[in-house]
């Protein structure tokens, strides 16, 4: 059944108009009619049956609340350098489906690519239209936050959040116990940034150990700036959800 | 310190030859000198650094042996469904980034694309290339082969391998217990089949059920088919390699 976040607060039983995009991919793409069954998400993380009552205006009814919990226990955002080509709108689809909370693009010292600042908030809706439609898609029920930092050292940190930086030498050097060890804890938010191709700089470095973030290595290969934000959320998923849910 | 795959077999002390491939690449792109150090793999699973000692030809001493495992301690065979676009270049690069043994590419039923049997030796041939470029890059001592079969039931199968379906319709009902219990039976093998964009077909299904396959659910949200097999690649990191080493 296809999913759509609309933005209003939605209530069991009640009847609503749907959004002109909802209605065009509803009606007119898929051919749905009176009777057909649809899920929506509304303001709230929760996800609805609704069967379609009128098609001109595109009507609904919420028929049901839909039970599981697609989210992550751990909100994860993912701080990652700018790098080329399309390679954010990739990580944002892939993050998307995997759990992420927030992706948080930053231009690196060492980055192959920066925003400008003026070309950012287009890059942002770009992006944003990806994670909705991945996050419809992945059957979630919050559409991940897109953010734009010009630069690591404007990250915005909360009080309680674990912190890892994904630090290529780390690997190499073997180590793979601060993931494990973090995630056992089972943080409630998790911050965890990665460099861009280049590799984070010493400075960049120097911010993230000034304010209390562990450098971690995941696993012994190394993995390239777009797959390393997968594998966490990844092991997030296997530790907190899988393995939390073997042992509740 | 970039990595290179030989195809001939390597000793410590010896000296050698670079193929005009690795040669065009460390001396002329990499604008490597006498006593710069590579690091090479030869037909063993083993790395090892080798210093220059001559630019025209271009040799090299195999100078020492790299300790360290970068491959997972499970052989796992990913078994694909051929989609749209570049979508198996795609998962090719990544799941060998994430440590895959095997990729097998198959025709399924209700697939989006299919490869004509003559046409398969050409993609096979960029796909091999693709995998020894991200082998090289995520320092591994294999390349994963690469193999199209013209259906599923055509998958070969070995005694002792476990053997999984990545199942939409179990990841839905919230199944989650397959995919542990399994890894934490550490088998040496594992074989994890996933259907195309359209999904795995009755019949598909009924052959592997009939074959011994488990059906699994790889988390609460549902994973594009190029995404499932970067999940469970992570998984089997994280449980059989991160999990094991914090065991053993």
């Amino acid at each position: 059944m296809n999913r759509y976040f609309v933005q209003q607060p939605l209530t069991l039983g009640e009847t609503l108009t749907l959004p002109p995009s909802v209605a065009k991919h509803a009606l007119t793409v898929l051919r749905g009619q009176v009777g057909d069954e649809l899920e929506l998400v509304g303001t709230a993380p929760q996800a609805y049956v609704a069967t379609i009552t009128g098609l001109d205006p595109a009507t609904v009814q919420v028929t049901r609340a839909l039970s599981g919990q697609p989210e992550l226990p751990v909100a994860v955002t993912i701080v990652c350098g700018i790098g080329k080509g399309d390679k954010a709108e990739w990580i944002t689809q892939k993050a998307t489906e995997l759990g992420v909370s927030q992706l948080v693009f930053y231009n690196a010292t060492w980055g192959t690519a920066r925003w400008a600042k003026d070309r950012a908030p287009k890059k942002l809706a770009r992006l944003a239209a990806i994670a909705a439609g991945a996050a419809a898609q992945s059957h979630r029920t919050i559409i991940p936050q897109i953010v734009f930092i010009p630069e690591l050292a404007a990250l915005p940190l909360h009080d309680g959040e674990a912190r890892l930086v994904a630090y290529e030498e780390s690997a190499k050097a073997g180590e793979t116990a601060v993931l494990l060890q973090t995630l056992q804890q089972a943080p409630r938010e998790l911050v965890t940034v990665f460099g861009p191709e280049g590799g984070i700089s010493p400075a960049e470095l120097a911010w993230t150990a000034a304010h209390g973030f562990s450098n971690a290595g995941l696993g012994p290969r190394i993995l390239r700036t777009e797959t390393a934000p997968l594998y966490l959320l990844s092991a997030v998923s296997v530790v907190c959800e899988l393995q939390g849910e073997a042992h509740a």
